[in-house]
Formats: C-alpha cells, structure tokens, sequence
C-alpha cells in the first residue's frame, strides 16, 4: 500500500519543524512539492534546504510540480491542469503524482505551509482523489507551527484573551464587518489591508510580514497609530521582495 | 540580566517538540515546573520526559512549585499563594521564582502545555511580574503544537473550511449558544461535554481525549451518533485515569 505524509513545516522559521515532522521526511521516498508561481524561489528553496539539513542525501528523491491555482496562463509543465476546475485540476495533478511517481510499497510526502489544518487545500485534494477510486494509499497528518501561532510569540502575546473566544478569518469576511460575538480575531490572506476598515475603532493590531523569516517585520499598537506604519512598511517591503504574506490579530476593547 | 524562555511543548506526544523548543530546552539554567495536582504525575512527569531525552544531564535544575490555580486547600509547599486572588497570587509564586532561584545571569524556562498563545495564563502572568518592577528580565515565546492543531491532525481534517473562518471557545461560552457568523467551532476547556445540547442539530464532532498520548481516544461522526458514544468512553476513561482532557470540532452544515 502506498503511504503518504502530509507535513506541517512551520510558517517560515526551519526550526519550527517538530521532531516528529523530521522523522516523517526521514520515512519519505518522495517529496511532491509544489511550486507556487511568484514565490516559488523562496519557498521552494526553503522546502529544499529542510530536505538537505534532515535528511540523508541518497535516500529520497523530489518532484516538483507547479500548482494550478496560481497558473494563470504561464503554461506547459508535465503535470498542467487538464480541466478549468482548479480543486479538479489539483486532483488530477495529485493522482499523476502519486500514480505515476511512487512506487506501491512507497511512501510520498506533501510539505505544507504552516500547519496543515489552517487555509490549505492539501488535505481535501487527497480526499478528492480517493474517493475517485483511480489508486488507493494510506495518508496522516503532522501537524506544524501555523502563522498564526508564529505571529502571537513574535508578539508575546495571547490569541485570546481569559475564558473569551477567539476567531481566525480571511481578509475578503472581515471586509463584510467584525466578526460577531468575538473581540479577538485573526485574519489571515488579506490582501488588501482590510484592518484599515476598523482604524476608527478601539482596536489593537499585531500585525507580522515573513514571519520567521530573516525579513519578519512586527507592527503592534493602537490601530490608529500602526495602520499607516504598516501601510507605508508593507508597500515598501512587497515592493522589495515581489510579494508579501503577512497575518495579523485585532483585539478590540471591550465596549463601556 | 536574568533570561526566560516560554515554551510550547506540545500538547501531549512528545516529538511534538519543535528544533526550536529543544534548543531553547538546550539554553536553559533553571525550569520552572508548576503542578496542577490531579494530573500532576502524568504531565510533570512527560516534561521530566523530555528533559532527559534532550538536555545533557548535569547542565540544568528543575524547580517544582504548587500552581495555585488548583490549590483548593491542598496546603503547604515553600510557593504557596499569599492572597486569595489566584491571578496575583501565581504572579507572587513567578516573582519568587524567577528572582529566588535564577541568577542574575541566568535563563530560566516555562514549559507550557500544547501552545502558550491559547487558554494559558503564562505570558499575562509574565507581564504582571514586570509592571511590579521588583525584577527585571527579558522573556520570549517558542509557539508549540496546540491540542487544536493535534485533534485536527489526527482527524485528518482542517480546521476551517475553503475561504470560511472557525472560532476557538470553551465549553462554558458554548453554553450560551452556537457563535454566531461560523459554523466550525473548536471547544476546549469542557468539563460538561457541552456538545450533548446540539445534538439533535446537523453537526459532525470531530473529539479526542488525551490526544498524542498513549491514552488518546478520538471519536468523529454525525453528532446523534457520536454522542453517546463519546459520553461513554470519556467517562470510563475519566473513571480508569482519574482525570481528562478533551477537545473537539463541531462542524454544522450550512443550512438550506
Ligand atoms: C493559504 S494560507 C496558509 C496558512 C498556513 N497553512 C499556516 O498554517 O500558516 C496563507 C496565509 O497564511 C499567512 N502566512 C503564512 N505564512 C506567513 C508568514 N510567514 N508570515 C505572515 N503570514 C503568513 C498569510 O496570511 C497568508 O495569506
Ligand atoms: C488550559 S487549556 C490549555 C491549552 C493548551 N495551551 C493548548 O495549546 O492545547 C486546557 C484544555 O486544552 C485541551 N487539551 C490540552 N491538551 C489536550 C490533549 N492532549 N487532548 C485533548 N485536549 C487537550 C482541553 O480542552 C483542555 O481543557
């Protein structure tokens, strides 16, 4: 039976690898990674350097493959999208992996951003395939470090606050209003700065670029005061490095 | 000036320790371990675990101290609160500890379980020992494996699902009512298996007991069914350890 082991890697800083994700690509024949159009260079490399920092050379090989939902037109890969549905599209990619390069006493492995449970579609994907019925494997989950959980040490702080609630969203919802019924809420693939809606309000941020990384920026404080200083450093920094990810926690005070 | 590491050990397998987590271990003169009596010798004893598994022998000191928050009279140990309210009294019991038994030097540590960003007091406890101002350190936060990421992990499900946010609350806020504005709802800190007055609702749970742990039971199906079922084994494992430990997911589907 062909295993495979979806990996959290950690958002950014390699040593957010937990020992059991280490022992996890130690039990890989073959790594699928794919590749994320615009920053590809950077990921994939970090990805890369994992590889060669916990596992012995000789004993896995890699296949790259470039991920339909940012393959706007660049075209031909051997593993392009056959159909315009890209959750399909991404099956289809999966199954050609995973039929055509592990072998059936093989195990395989998808490395994921953060931690796998947190916006990513990887799980899904492999329900998807199996439930199609072309080939059959094994699959568990390790869990990583996600940007969220990153975001918070690097701000010393908690994601909620005592015995309240706390929400992880996306910046498209909080542009339809704050959350109901939380005070705490973490927003995660904005890319249009949404917090400057709540810039009025009584809000903190703790906001993180690159976390992890050697390019993290931290903003915190009032989001009157942080707003613009965000603004102006994440403009710069995108500017610089061709694209962003950053993650950012809204705490409002309690009204009264 | 005197150093404390706040470290997120996991929430309960023991390679769920991160590269990072063991480094800071490895940089560690003095850890603070705080009982919290029933479960005492189970916990206390994995983080004596790990310790021995990755910190030279001879390089470290532990001290154990009372944590209060469970003192419900049990009496006498050398920390033991001096005033009634429990937040300011573990803040006496940190202040001790940090200027009794770490030099001025010296780097202490604060094994938290699973993630110190959720449902831990640590990190606010931190902060009011410096407001006081009688001692001075720096301190950061090494993010753990919570026991949210760990449930998920094991049941190869995410977290939110495509585009659409989850919240994290407790058993006590679930009470009141589903959240309102999200239909995926992670409920930790449940001592009344809360769950039980949705079950005549379109939910799936997705539960786990002593998740990551030998003990570990995890339960998931359409709540009817799964309800009983999870009510049963949690209080035969509840009666067989003495204590529990249990989170879960409850999904609804959309309705309409
Ligand atoms: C598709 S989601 C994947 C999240 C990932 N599974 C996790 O656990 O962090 C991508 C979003 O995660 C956040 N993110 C991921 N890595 C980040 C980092 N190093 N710094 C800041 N934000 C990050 C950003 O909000 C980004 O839009
Ligand atoms: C005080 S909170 C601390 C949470 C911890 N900081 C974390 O990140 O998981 C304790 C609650 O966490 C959950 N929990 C912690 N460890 C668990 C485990 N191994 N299995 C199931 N639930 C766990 C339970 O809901 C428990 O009531």
């Amino acid at each position: 039976m062909r295993k495979i082991h979806v990996i959290g890697i950690g958002a950014g800083d390699p040593d957010q690898l937990t020992l059991q994700a280490v022992k996890a690509l130690r039990s890989t024949d073959v790594f699928f990674i794919l590749d994320k159009g615009e920053v590809k260079a950077d990921l994939t490399g970090l990805r890369r350097d994992m590889l060669d920092a916990h596992v012995p050379e000789g004993t896995y090989r890699v296949v790259e493959a470039r991920d339909p939902e940012r393959d706007r037109g660049a075209g031909g890969t051997a593993y392009s999208p056959a159909v315009g549905d890209w959750r399909s599209a991404r099956a289809d990619i999966y199954e050609r992996l995973i039929t055509g390069e592990l072998g059936d006493e093989q195990t395989g492995a998808f490395l994921v951003w953060g931690d796998p449970s947190l916006y990513d579609s990887t799980l899904g994907i492999l329900e998807e395939v199996l439930e199609r019925g072309a080939v059959a494997f094994e699959y568990d989950v390790v869990p990583g470090i996600s940007s969220v959980s990153s975001l918070v040490a690097r701000h010393r702080t908690g994601l909620n606050r005592v015995a309240r609630p706390v929400q992880i969203t996306t910046g498209r919802r909080l542009a339809e209003g704050f959350p109901e019924g939380v005070d705490d809420v973490v927003v995660m693939l904005d890319a249009h700065q949404t917090f400057r809606q709540y810039a009025q309000e009584d809000v903190d941020i703790y906001w993180g670029a690159y976390i992890g990384t050697p390019d993290e920026i931290l903003v915190s404080g009032p989001i009157a005061e942080a707003a613009p200083r965000i603004e102006r450093l994440r403009a710069e920094a995108r500017e610089r490095k061709g694209w962003i990810m950053d993650t950012y926690l809204l705490r409002r005070h309690p009204r009264g």
